[in-house]
């Protein structure tokens, strides 16, 4: 079991452009499916942010008329300060406070399974700060944005250890890096 | 000829701490020189911004009685916009103003050469704006440092074409980008 941040990010360190869109990253259409369906099938369960769960709800339910429905089948942990809308036929547990006890619960119910940390980079420092994030999967998008949310608003140390690089076509290069600790 | 942004970078996206400070690239000490050695042997012209070169300036001047040489043999030309220190036996030109006039020179004294863009970021830039980047190599550090001097202040559109990733050990991962033009 690894509690993973997997995330897209712009080559300039930005997984949101400055008005919050993902725009920039759609454009490339989908990612090599496989690749998120393999890593997708190893999750036990998500956690993320509420500005991140407020996007996908938007996303989802664009068409008001053929909302989509929420995508994932384990329960999702969203880390909230304020009231959200739920959405039918999926398991989330609005939470807030220390990321410690949620950890905990994420880790019982996924058992041998992942936890993957979806998003926003500050959730995902709030694991690491914790000591608790395990790994980072970063895909590379060949953009630059200039601005935005940034994808890890903290200072690594020690530094991370590279496992590997991979090129998926022209627009994304796939990092993968395991997280040390301090001690041990 | 091509004209090529090569630098190193954080996995966030800068390339100097929030103190102006390289220190958390030198802690990994060199990387593989021989890749930077060819890259340089193929470079006929440098551009650099001030604070790149009052940076390297600083480094090589930091022990009074043992200053280091300045270490490129071809004309290094420095954008700036005030009085800066030169150095002995360096071919400097500080310059200030638009990059088109200054790219057409470092373009005459490179030959078939390669010309390199040193950094910082913006002045990377002011070389993309004006449609004179051709590519981008950039050593991603296994390292966040949750702020300082932007890799790219850039919104690039169209997508940058990424040729190659590849890893250097467990601490960088370089990636080679192709920029593509709006129109051809």
């Amino acid at each position: 079991m690894a509690t993973i941040f997997y995330t897209a990010t712009s080559l300039d360190g930005f997984i949101a452009d400055p008005n919050n869109s993902l725009d920039w990253l759609f454009q490339f259409g989908e990612l090599e499916p496989n690749t998120f369906e393999a890593f997708l099938a190893g999750v036990g369960a998500i956690a993320m942010g509420s500005t991140t769960y407020q996007w996908l709800y938007d996303h989802l339910s664009a068409e008001a008329d053929n909302p989509q429905p929420w995508p994932y089948l384990v329960p999702t942990w969203v880390f909230t300060s304020r009231q959200l809308p739920t959405m039918a036929n999926a398991d989330l547990r609005f939470v807030s406070g220390e990321v410690e006890p949620i950890h905990r619960a994420m880790a019982i119910a996924a058992g041998d399974k992942n936890l993957w940390i979806v998003g926003g980079g500050d959730l995902a420092g709030q694991f690491y700060d914790a000591g608790l994030l395990d790994e980072l999967v970063v895909q590379i998008a060949s953009v630059a944005l200039g601005g935005g949310a940034p994808l890890f608003p903290r200072r690594v140390d020690p530094p991370l250890q590279l496992l590997s690089a991979k090129t998926y076509g022209h627009h994304f290069a796939e990092l993968h890096y395991r997280v040390l600790r301090p001690h041990g």
